[in-house]
């Protein structure tokens, strides 16, 4: 976008009008035409994060010249929802490729990589590992130290109780629950920090394929309870890692 | 219902045909028809429960001919959802009339009533006890003992805690809970005995006018809670005495 | 959780403050941390049952591992929602392992098992059956005397009248009904024991999965229904033991 | 609509082209433009009943217009959903008015008029019989002849079965039931004349006002059950009337 | 039941009350014990119609015993949601089975049937016509003469008005339509005899599986409407049998 | 925005980047703060069309801020959804302020105004009258000539037949209608130019606050149908004159 | 329909009334009885555009001949939703076939088509494009220029905004969009132009198939938005068409 | 909760086991009985923020007692949803109460308090300022400094572009939007910072008292979005300054 400072530089002829246009053109763009798609480059800019591809009914090609693009770009490339047979396809031209089957998390990590902060990321059953994995692994990708507390749900609340201590060191709490999903409402009435509610679709009868979760969440009646999307483990681990980075002042 | 014995009687001589038939036609019935409405005078034998009148909208003629019906068959009456101003109408006609306008019951107890075994009553909040007070007093005229353990929701379930012993004595629990419902789930996880979950239409938002509460506690990942409609503190109180029969052996 | 009797031993000087907290810490946690899931091990203490086996999605290796950890404290198991998959995989490993593939029950019985007081599982139509079943023999694992009325909806009522007298009996009785889901508020104007409904996803058109008959129980104009989620047999047999417990003074 | 005996009148010269346009034009019109509505004069001819006035939130010199218009036409006026003042306002100028506050039917009888053949109108509650009169009066204002059976819903059978052979002389049963809604599944089962479902929306709680009702309906598993809109009573007299005319051979 | 008669014959001597008892009993059960299933066997006293089979689901020696049962009773069999593969199983036991891919019928019919009336089947698209079918079939088992008019929706309302006279003529009109399903509301205000409104879930986008178009029909502003479940061309033609019924003095 | 051209008059010294920053501010900005509301004065020139005020709960002093501020550079104001209080209020300020009761429609129009084109329109019923006549006068204010064709519902479709040919000469067609809201396919299959549907709130039972009418309008089965929300005249009004604009080349 | 014309013709004798009933009775119908389906013959006469071919689901044979019907008489065909299976099929039939995966059209054009005007067809997301693909390929097929603008979702609008000025150049825009659905409301505010919102079902979690994205389209604050059904890019593409046929006086 | 130091205070006898043990009942209970109500004085020191008071429906003497006990434990009192009734109640009893119409705050604030870090706050509309002074009161409340951003809805988005740059420096970014609810989407995709969405119930028609919006912020396809109930303004202020706390280390 057009700033003050372009302009003085037109007035004191430092760039002419057509070289200003063109740069503006070209700023305001931002994005990388890939005939497919169009890649938000300018979005690390804006947002603090880099695009991130959701792999999930990419074609091949295309997927790989994304991936391609983006590791040029940035030396890393987190994709969510991918399938065994988009890693069999791209792990031939990614020597650090990696997939993780539960999560579907495939990524290419940069070495060396710091994890800083902490961040709690608890489930209710086993069967909301998956989507947690997600989460973790997001935030992990962004920079963040996860502590993993599973198998902690309402109906044995005292499994939550023996964990508490950590959980409380955390400067979010990331908290997936299926079924009636109340664990978010009772975390959030333990600890100071904000507690990030991630409904799963997991259950079933009147589930209402992980509404009626939802709905659990968005009416707590505890305080400081962010809710996501069902099954949204990707978001829920990029709030966190953006609430990680306000607590290291990044 | 025809039975044998009443045909042995036919074929006795004792009863005439025409005899059997009028009491058959009678019993069969097992009705008052009061005009406006045909008073169930079979359901004590056929329930354990003499009828119970669902005050609202009743026109007050009618609700006092129906409450002077049931006195004299039983000797009390129990109303639900009364407005003050039936209280005002029928105070004249009974002396030991009582009215609760939180619970808008109406009814009128038999002197010195026996109160046994144990039913818990708790809510989540504050507003719940509108509903949970239809459940205690419900059940307390059906001769039960009631503990009221009130505002102790999740959000800060160490109230809950404190309480938890005497609660674990009940032959059952009444959970009352508005907003995102949970309380039910969390005690299920911590006795031994039913627990009857009933939402509230307390909350605002998404709460869909109890239908959130109501969702939570039917996907309840807790064992042995049953669920009754929305502020249907009645439903919850008769439920309730019934399992406290069971355990009494009544 | 800390007891007087733990304060007063550590007075005394029979525990020091350091055996005192490991106790409490092993005592508060109450689980069995298994890597893939934490085994509720105080679930029997707290709520009289032992933890069941979901074992719907459960990775084989895992499922054995909960069977046998479950089968060395209780002697016995009960698991839901079981394939036949899981059970040829399971049943090399334990001698008296069944299964019924209507039900999806995959259990391992106590031999010489007494079934005491009474509980009637009533289904509306045939399809019903399946998750009849299943709240069948969880109430019968759990000790109970099961009595099956099936295929009894009230659009013959007869056939229900015809049963009417075993089932009022009961200490409880389990209906099971899907379309319009009618059965449990003709059962309960009939009985005087808690009438457990369960909706069930038999149906067609603008059934919703059950949500038509849950809808239909929830709001029953008869007194004494107790519902559970939509084909939730299991819940409902739970329910049933509870309260047939409660009957037989357990 | 243009016939074969118009154009062979034409074709004759018993009608010029331009008399029969006209003919054509106005028949094909078949109402009577009244400024604030059309009113429809050929519905009579086209469905056998003359237009009905749904009163509700008609202005007082409207719906005095109207009524003016089809008195003059048919000797006869029906009116629903009136308001007590819209009774007030119109009394002056119809002798033979009458209203029933309890329906809300507003309309002016034929003298002598005769009731044939028989529709049996059922309520399960009292609660239910506003709906249900503005059946039974709809029914009888197009010739009908109507038994009432009022509060014999399903938690307590023994009342509707008393009355049972009745029923099953009527040409078609209307069943309204607001609540769970169950009173046609039950009667569906039991007669061989279709029964007209009117769900109400008497209830409290998950009843989604009269939609739960509605449900339990569309989903009977009785045969034979025709649902309507919830509280439409006058659609179901409508019905009910047009069985019973068939029967009759009208 | 028992009758007057009955009385009057134990009261003579004529039977003794062991003889009126046993009757009793089996009169009162009125249904065949199959194991698998309860065979309502009194439907026809009580209906009028003989118990039809639903296929669905049904395993194929369970499905066979009923069809020889209900064979040797009645002579015919009418079998609705059947699989070819059900019908490959039973067609070597009948001679006169016949299965009707579209509308799923299996069906027995007896020889030289006679078809009275007139139902006239509509349907708004030719995707609607797998519904209609079966709403015919059922009609014409049931001796119904039956007129199809296929593929006249509103959006092309002129393929309707040529057939309009034939329709008049019918005792009523299954109207069969998905998508926005208006089709019933512009037959209503057409005919003079009930317009039965089948919903189906043909359609896409927002249509919600039919209820969009079960929405429409409720809400019709046309008179004599009466609605059935979505896709429900057996109960639709149940109903019109009923209808067609009255109209011959059947 | 910036623009080239303004970069060359940098460029060339008319503006310094001073002026040129101050230029882009206020023009970036294109609105104007009034401290309770901020005023979208480049809206015209975005759109084509002045902002619009929606006067509904907005306070009287704050409503006669923006009606001035609007007049001022308009010459002629337009608001929706405004009480008679409102109008009482302002009409002291504007010598030329009209309201329509109906509509609920507040506007000062500028003298002399063209009506160009046609605009059609039509209601299914008499209630529909008052959503209709604010997608009418809005239409008008925007310079659109409008063809008013009300009570032309699908109960009685000759009413609509007559007026067919003065429909199909506008450039668009205005479709309002409650209840079961089949109008729109029905004109959708009759004309050559987009029907604008509106559902409306008309209606009762389960028309869910017209939820019904726009499921039915967004799966018409005809073609050309285009959807606004529930009672949205003004949005219906607005697409109108859009498209009347279209044909005229404006 | 019978003209003035026609019956001038029967007065002068020009025609018989029979031959005049014949014409009518053929004109009336407009359309081609094919056994299988009613071919909307008149369609053209009446909307300005010949049937389309909705291919799902059509047995092959049938489509056949629908195609070639309406090739014969119109010299080209457009079909929708068609499947690779029904390409292979019919190709052999006609020369010019040509069928897209991704929109699943499968059309014959006429050579040498000319495209008029403009319409602009966006996307939000590249997964939208195959609904986008449906739009823009009916409305060429109809003679329209279309303008493609994908992958230009809100989350990153300054890849809207660099198109900005072609969209305006558009007599319409089509704006496809899933999740939640808000780039219609962007667009709406910046053009002057009517918005076609078509909602996709693109998404996943809380979007229940769709319905997140029609409502966010509907509720839209902006003016100018009509909204189609879910997924349906060929009523949008239609509609697309018609307001192009507007600017351009067709 | 019992504490290691707590059992080394017994074993070396600072405690008996009976002070020790009152001192954990009264810990463990950790709130003040007041018999309308538990208060939950623990609440601080486990979640960083003292009790705030839902004023809703409180009676007057309870609120003044909840704000008595609250005050003299704080200095300072937070209420929300309260009527201007009960403001004239309180203003009695407390000099520093302050009462805000427009958001329903009533507090008492502490003198000089510091306000830090920046958190904005935006509405979509005028209608949304309420909802979105609840929130900014309520992280002022808790010692933020806040950023106010009214009226800068999407469908004239260069409002908001022109603020940008302040928005940008927010430690987090509240967005509240009734209608379509796109603001938040917007939001997302232009700052590095969490957006915490909250939907409002402002709108007509199909807005479902704002579920419309509630799923368009839960379905966004930008990232960093964190959603909160339906004009949950209050629970928007909490998380903002949670997070707040989070950037500045407290």
């Amino acid at each position: 976008m057009v700033s003050f400072d372009l302009l003085k530089k037109v007035e004191k002829g430092e760039y002419s009008a057509e070289q200003a246009w063109k740069l503006l053109e070209e700023g305001q763009d931002g994005f990388d035409e890939m005939g497919y798609a169009k890649l938000d480059t300018a979005r690390k800019a804006r947002t603090g994060f880099a695009e991130v591809v959701y792999c999930s009914n990419k074609a091949d090609d295309h997927l790989l010249g994304i991936y391609q693009r983006i590791y040029q770009e940035e030396g890393e490339v987190l994709g969510t929802r991918a399938t065994p047979g988009q890693y069999e396809y791209l792990k031939g031209y990614f020597e650090d490729l990696t997939y993780d089957r539960l999560s579907r998390i495939l990524k290419i990590d940069k070495k060396g990589k710091e994890y800083l902060g902490l961040v709690a990321v608890c489930t209710a059953g086993t069967a909301d590992i998956a989507v947690a994995e997600e989460a973790a692994l997001t935030a992990e990708f962004f920079g963040t130290k996860v502590e993993r507390v599973y198998d902690v749900g309402v109906s044995g609340i005292h499994r939550l109780m023996s964990r508490l201590d950590r959980i409380r060191e955390a400067n979010c709490v990331v908290a997936v629950a299926g079924m009636e999903g109340a664990l978010p409402s009772v975390l959030g009435g333990m600890v100071s920090r904000p507690v990030i509610a991630v409904p799963t679709s997991v259950g079933y009868g009147a589930n209402l394929g992980g509404i009626a979760a939802l709905l659990t969440m968005i009416n707590s009646c505890a305080n400081g309870i962010a809710v996501v999307n069902i099954d949204n483990g990707y978001g829920a681990g990029y709030l966190a890692a953006q609430m990680n980075r306000l607590a290291l002042g990044i």
